[in-house]
């Protein structure tokens, strides 16, 4: 499992096998089945969760009752109630399992020792955070701009997996479209 | 000018008037008019800017020539066509001034050199970014779920002076709804 962690990090910061140890030994593994809660909204948020293998998903639910999906997360990705994890308040977004998944937990606590001891952790962490930041801003402008069918297009091109693993009402949801429309769509394709 | 900057950094990094004295020797002072254009689609960008003063504007225009606005920058805010300038490819957006503006530019060099040499600098950056991160979910959400009337209020909520200066006909395009609602906005407010 370690081993997924080192070289997603090393995608960006080479590191000795000493940093590496000091690294892993702030991560807890974690292992939950398909439905189960990592993050459920009201409650504290304890975890950046780093997904070593599984698929989950981000979830808000308006007063209505209505679900709308933030984001999915799957191999490689990290995923939280950022806001709630940063600033220590109870979570508003939900995260659970769409498979059943495996994923390292980061404590904010040990998010912030490894930064402090390690430069080279909040080199890779800032990295994240501005293609984060990117990803976010180009799905904003895609809502903004899009028509269903391109935004389904452009999903396509930039993750297939995701598509392929994702069940079609939770994209559709993802898409801001009914199931309907996204059968045409994905047909159409 | 610079006392701006400071302040600001400040507010994260505590500085010595050495670090600071190198920090700001890596911008670059640069005074805009209104209606100037910082950051033109099609063109390299060269610069993440840090606002002194005044207002602007980050802006997509669409296939069809429409605009949309992606965000407001005004004092104290960081503004650039990120994906551009951390990627070093063509704006997909450009930026331009709703009043005169005075802006600290940092070239990407400049950025990594800072980071290099200051990790207090990295520090500062990942923890912008882990807010610019939010701030963006936050306009997600709220595009996704809110009605008019409650994205409005939220903005008033969060950044009333920004809405005392934006133009009534850019707030209207920056919610998503047309001139005429938002006036029915405003006045039920």
């Amino acid at each position: 499992m370690q081993e997924v962690l080192r070289a997603h990090l090393e995608q960006i910061i080479p590191l000795t096998d000493e940093e590496f140890t000091f690294i892993e030994s702030h991560f807890i593994l974690k292992k939950y089945k398909k439905h189960q809660f990592l993050i459920q909204e009201g409650m504290p948020v304890k975890y950046v969760y780093f997904v070593v293998s599984g698929l989950l998903k981000l979830i808000h639910t308006d007063d209505t009752g209505k679900q709308q999906i933030i984001s999915f997360a799957m191999e490689d990705w990290w995923e939280s109630d950022y806001q709630a994890f940063y600033t220590q308040t109870e979570a508003t977004f939900s995260l659970d399992c769409i498979e059943d998944s495996v994923v390292l937990g980061l404590s904010l606590e040990s998010y912030q020792t490894l930064c402090e001891h390690l430069p080279k952790m909040e080199h890779f962490f800032l990295q994240k955070a501005n293609r984060g930041y990117m990803a976010l801003q180009r799905r904003l402008l895609s809502l903004m701009t899009s028509q269903a069918k391109e935004r389904y297009q452009q999903l396509i091109h930039q993750y297939p997996t995701l598509v392929q693993r994702v069940p079609k009402t939770l994209l559709a949801s993802y898409l801001g479209v009914s199931r309907e429309t996204l059968s045409r769509l994905s047909f159409g394709v």
